[in-house]
């Protein structure tokens, strides 16, 4: 049961109401009105709570659980004990999540604009917008209906911000056009001048960096992570991709949509990333080369070339991940066999 | 000796009541009296200053150092010239921390409650709390006494914050509770959302994430670093534990107690790591596996697997560190027959 | 063409003085007084732009552009279209980041001193210094000349920033002193203490950290970017070091003059890095260990000795990079050898 001085809870449902809305078939519920009143993981659910099971692993606990209905898959349904109800469903953790945000809703009411945040006379707010203590609308910023600048964070000079998107504490925006609905998380840097220079004989010159960042729709940005602006193109970042918190990206980078980039990933400049990629924990992508549609890369690789459509890659430099495999179990047995000839 | 702009002087103390409170023996010291007014570097201290060796390969600079005392082990007491004051101790690194600490202490004074921060109406301060400009205190967070919010920083509703806190500069909470006497660095993040997603092929759905973060008294967390709060249980960091900058620790990991986390290292969502273990720098933990008590993990390794006890490992994926050494000579031997082919 | 909501232009130029600007040659272009308005992409170009080329490579592009003048390398002005102005340049990227500077030039007008910084009676401004909301100068600060502290960025006590230096939004710094023309991205960390213990039987106790940080001049720190203070020497930013987003230097480093350290890069404490050094991205510098002049590092490594001058390493723990290059192909061969007897 999440704790309540942290998350709202937005009522009760019945059980014919949740297993309709996750399109699952109710089972051992003589009574479908049964109030249930909150979420709960399987050992912690009590009489009025709906919990889940994923598989066979957890038929045990499911038969000391004190819970009043519980969602898992039809091939251990028999298994569950008499006078718990059932939702019967194809993928249990999935209908939890979106019966759990049913009952804790992630979309706060506006809380208005505070009486300390610094909005510029010529910036733009939608409707219904919230503005946090401490935070600073720059001039020419554009915020769409609905979004949310949280406290202290920083919308730069004629930024534009989608509807219903959130800044999150601490972050700030410069240089950049934000679509719908994205989370921003805070501290993240969004904008920023890129790492650009010339380096020859003649020493080190700043190249200008006159780019945009773009984030498209649905997009999420962890915490703390960074994004800089383009140098002439503009960086751009895909719909619906969802960023880890820590990651850097740098200029001119493209991402597809769809994308899963996990914490401390880090994208240099130039580089073209496709569709529905996903970057595993610190993971880095070499400047200027292309990561194709659904490419998959393991935690810590280093990817260094241009990588096809579909593949699954690993190791640094990032080969293809049963090659990948092949290298480490080949390095193993060196390893012994160097062991072998000290003994 | 410390730049006093920065760092305040508590007094001066005797070459007794130093030694004394090291636990050490005054050697050397015609007049126990002697007034210390100051610490410095062997190099740079002065006729006043007390400084220390730790081992041999600094007998040379002791014979020209300018000092008043010197902290050194007792082998090398003999080794000392005419008219140095010295303090024998086994642990002199140890004892000179102790008496740099005690010249100047790390605690300041309260500075109250600045007129620019905004504290909300239903938050609740302990005695002699510090809040800086522009720090936010949110509705229903409780700082408990002598809690330091430090300029920017915010503290998120409901969230408590235990005594002798101080929350750094730009810092962010939310979702969590913090313990007593917990170091937080500016800029960092707890609380946040953790990256939770379900892919499948009906797409990609948020997973709720309504667990809390909780952080144990004594903690210390490094500057821009990163902690997710749990997804249903809890992310907890246990009792003394150390962690460096830009750190990234996911949801519901769990850190024992007294563990010591280097820079840049991240550790993935349901890691569970047990007492006094230590990350070095950059090193990866994959989600969902189990360190032993005391596990020791050398920089950069990628630790893919559930270790036991006392394990020293190195390497990615990692391996007992013995392993990893002889994997890297091996490679390395590999490397130069491969340069012997090539001549 | 850059975004004018974000980028404001300077003003138009003849063609003769962009050339004579760059030390270029003027061909092809019987009026020198021709007025270019703006600076593009070959692609992107229209009749009043300048634009560049590189090489061969876009000598296609180059017969198709629309400019009204292009920058290029001697060799190919030949291949040049008729009615094309060119300016002949050893080094045609260069001259176009000048260019595009003198049309977009970085330095902004001072905004003067927010209503609602919060700036210490006890601090001192110099001429021209622009505090944006919500920033914090605390007491014993002296900012120079035309210094900018962006909105949300705290400097603390005694902190010394010399004339012109930018201090980006959220960013903090204590403990330190920085140099003339520093820019300091968003949400950087500057002096915090290092993360110093000692780790013995009797348990773990905080090493003092009293010594500060040193920006010299000319230095760029990037967003989210941590520099611990010196534990009792000092931490030093040579000058003109370029240092990427998310990098982390611990308590006591030295970095040279004039070095690149790119995205995510962390060098441990009391590492001593020379002059003009390389550090890719994602790379780890262990602690106590020294990398001479020039030395240069690929992404990734970790260099764990110390290093002489010019040299150029690579893997982890890192080797001359043509030994790592002959490793990565030896394990590359060794995997493909599994994989036979596999087959």
């Amino acid at each position: 049961m999440p704790d309540k001085r942290f998350f709202r809870k937005s009522g009760t449902y019945s059980a014919a109401d949740l297993a309709e809305r996750v399109g699952g078939e109710l089972l051992n519920c003589p009574d479908p009105e049964l109030v249930i009143e909150d979420i709960a993981s399987i050992e912690e659910a009590t009489a009025s709570d709906i919990c889940f099971v994923e598989n066979r692993r957890y038929v045990g606990a499911l038969s000391s659980s004190a819970a009043a209905i519980c969602i898992l898959p039809r091939n251990i349904a028999d298994r569950a004990p008499d006078g718990l109800a059932l939702i019967v469903s194809d993928r249990p953790r999935r209908a939890f999540a979106k019966i759990a945000t049913l009952f804790y809703p992630e979309d706060r009411p506006s809380t208005g604009i505070s009486p300390t945040a610094a909005i510029d006379d010529a910036a733009m707010l939608g409707k219904d917008c919230s503005v946090g203590p401490g935070a600073v609308i720059s001039a020419g910023a554009k915020l769409g209906d609905g979004v949310r600048v949280e406290a202290n964070a920083i919308v730069g000079e004629n930024v534009e911000v989608g509807a219903g998107t959130v800044v999150g504490e601490n972050a700030s925006l410069s240089h950049c056009l934000i679509g719908a609905r994205v989370v921003i998380y805070p501290g993240a840097r969004i904008g920023t001048r890129g790492f650009g220079f010339e380096v020859d004989e003649a020493g080190v010159i700043k190249m200008p960096q006159l780019g945009r960042a773009i984030i498209e729709d649905d997009v999420e940005i962890g915490a703390n992570s960074c994004i800089d602006r383009g140098s002439g193109p503009d960086t751009v970042i895909g719909r619906g991709t969802m960023i880890d918190n820590l990651v850097q990206i740098g200029h001119n980078v493209q991402v597809g949509k769809g994308c899963i980039i996990c914490g401390q990933a880090g994208i240099a400049g130039s580089a073209k990333i496709g569709n529905y990629v996903v970057l595993a924990g610190q993971v880095g992508v070499a400047g200027h080369i292309e990561l194709g549609d659904g490419v998959q890369v393991a935690a810590q690789s280093g990817v260094t070339s241009t990588t096809a459509p579909g593949e699954k890659i690993g190791g640094a430099p990032a080969v293809p991940i049963r090659d990948f495999r092949r290298q480490v179990a080949a390095i193993k047995s060196l390893g012994r066999r160097n062991k072998d000839l000290e003994n």
